[in-house]
């Protein structure tokens, strides 16, 4: 099955935006076999998106089309569907009723404008929307699927996980070979070295496919293997994920989508331990990452963003003549701050982190890109040294992944040492 | 003038990679006012290239080309250049100089397969890598201008600002009509709603473009004019601003890439004021945004991750019985801990946010979604309650989006009715 990915909208092709969704569905669609051959950006103009239409309808089985469904003048997506497809506009009440459930919940009136979204051409089948007020659409013609969703990321998303993608793989269901795909997430390892450590590919993978995918998080791994009986493609799947855990175990810390603070919270959950943290430099990014999961209050009990060297010292108890002495960037000062939030919050694990995020607050011994990290258990105390980049933003995501790992880490009584 | 982006290599296409050299080049062009119609993605295969290399030909002036010009088997992009050009391929010397040069840096020998990147179609002027061994290719044919470029982003980069825009920009001189485009950041309202106080569009903005671009955080309004004088068209943006501006002045923040955080940022420097953030429900995130503008320090006093009852008391002295009569997420709570938190850090300003995010926590008289935010300062003490949606994480986005522009709304006095 070969697809086409449309996307629309002039803030795409003047770079104001850059087109994720068209990577989130091209990789939606690889991972259920489907060949995305295309992808085609244009404008909000009607004679553009028609001749993506056209295109798509003769030299692909699917078009995924994204955008220009939104209630104003600019959006001209809807009526490039019904003159496609030859087709008219018919009130649809459950989309209507999904709208003014939407509004009600908001407390906001439903106006002339929002009612009209409930309008869908005759020829489509509606997706409903979770999170906005356009439908997408489903047309099934001459053995060719179109989907045409929002181009709110969130709201296409949705749709795609809880309908097009579950739909499509039933369609496709009976496709001979079988591929199984895994992704193993690592952090706190470069590339090169992973590779490194992997010795010889072929020799690993006997035949499987192995990808290096790096982000500012970490490395991901992604294996992909193919066999015309099932069972045996996940047997060589699950083979090949443990010769590589053998070799870098101590580095992966989830399979597939799963996040590092779903893995410490399962952990602390499991053990009935609560958490607190003393952030500096990374201004309540890591309490911000622990408080992302659901009932996170039962692991979570409090953050302190210490921003300024009063509040170390009256909220976490930290010796103002340390800070004085030694500063508020140091490896004494980042123990007695995840002391001092442990303690003080009767917590039974503490992190902290001091730093200089950049670009400015520099000293001649204290370079941009100097973090330290404690940690503070029943058992341990202690705080390790990290220098990241220049960049701020990056260099408040990397601490947060060193101190969320460094927990890790200690949860699982693996060394700290690199 | 018309362009086409043309994208090639499997990773765009199964969404491994993002494309953002798409919107790179797509933001360049625009700014030299070449008009971009269509961005095309297609694999490292030699038909879908050449299919999209005559599409670009039959109906554009320019086509820019990334990707698929690397050493090894899978780039056939000079291959098709040769085929659909009907060139040769011939060694260019100051390519091959290039190309050694870079390996004697890196002290590494020259390979046969890099020496072969030194062949260049003859119909191609090369235009030279600073950065890696893939020259760039410039073609003229017909009036239509070909320029290729590797996938690799910083090389096409330095490519593009060394050689292909001043090059264009020096071709286009003299043309006549000029465009001028700006953005208004708005938040805090809805499309639909925003479209209906705009009213009239064609009397708002006398032949100038109006688009609406939502995310979450709010909707972005993008005016683009043209005319043939330059001073006119920035006259004429700068009215339709003020026009808009008059209809919905309350809910811009921002012009164009300017952050909420960056304009709160602006405003407490100048000020002199210190703000401190208590916050439940959004674990951090206010805090971490806040922090993410380099001398933060200057306006940042502390923040207070309070997911514990115990946390809100003992750090910001909320009144115990209070939370146990009305509950953490009540309206008398928050403003507790915004008044708590402004007293105990010594800051001229608290902000504080108690909310459900959801899926799990609520209760029959508090659904997922409900959230108040606390705001004092020297003045005032005040709170404002709002119902979001049931996505967690998009609620703490929510959250802190509205807890930011209810202290842009106090700074500026602006009233905090909807």
């Amino acid at each position: 099955m070969k697809a086409n990915i449309i996307s629309i909208g002039d803030e795409l092709l003047i770079g104001q935006t850059t087109n994720t969704n068209a990577s989130f569905i091209g990789n939606q669609l690889s991972e259920i076999n489907i060949n995305v051959t295309k992808v085609v950006t244009v404008g909000d103009d009607e004679n553009a998106i028609i001749d993506a239409f056209e295109t798509a309808f003769a030299k692909a089985d699917i078009a995924i089309v994204t955008g220009g469904l939104g209630p104003t003048h600019d959006d001209v997506t809807r009526t490039c569907v019904v003159k496609f497809f030859n087709s008219e506009l018919v009130e649809n009440e459950e989309i209507l009723e999904d709208i003014k459930s939407l509004f009600g919940k908001r407390n906001r009136e439903v106006t002339e404008i929002n009612k009209a979204q409930a309008l869908v051409p005759e020829v489509a089948e509606p997706i409903r929307n979770a999170h906005g007020t356009a439908p997408g659409m489903w047309i099934e013609k001459d053995k060719r699927i179109f989907v045409i969703m929002p181009g709110v990321p969130y709201e296409m998303k949705a749709m795609m996980n809880d309908f097009v993608v579950p739909r499509l793989a039933e369609i496709l269901e009976g496709s001979k070979s079988k591929i199984k795909r895994s992704t193993l997430q690592t952090t706190g390892i470069p590339e090169s070295t992973l590779a490194e450590r992997l010795g010889d590919l072929d020799e690993l993978l006997e035949g499987g496919k192995l990808s290096f995918l790096p982000s500012i998080g970490g490395v991901r791994l992604r294996i992909e293997v193919e066999d015309e009986d099932e069972k045996a493609a996940k047997n060589k799947l699950s083979e090949i994920e443990q010769k590589i855990k053998s070799k870098v175990g101590r580095y992966i810390y989830g399979r597939d989508d799963e996040t590092l603070e779903e893995v410490i919270a399962r952990m602390l959950e499991e053990r009935q331990l609560k958490i607190s943290t003393a952030e500096s430099c990374t201004g309540g990014l890591i309490a911000n990452r622990l408080t992302n999961i659901s009932g996170s209050s039962n692991y979570f009990e409090r953050g302190v963003v210490c921003y300024s060297n009063a509040s170390k010292v009256e909220i976490l108890r930290v010796d103002e003549d340390l800070v004085a002495e030694k500063g508020a960037v140091s490896m004494e000062v980042a123990m007695q701050m995840a002391e001092g939030v442990k303690s003080t919050s009767g917590s039974d694990i503490g992190i902290s982190v001091t730093g200089i995020m950049g670009p400015k607050g520099a000293t001649t011994d204290k370079p941009v890109g100097l973090v330290y990290i404690g940690y503070c258990d029943d058992k341990v105390c202690t705080a390790k040294k990290h220098i990241f980049g220049n960049e701020r933003l990056l260099n408040k995501q990397r601490t947060m992944r060193a101190a969320l790992d460094m927990v890790r880490k200690q949860l699982l009584g693996i060394s700290l040492d690199d």
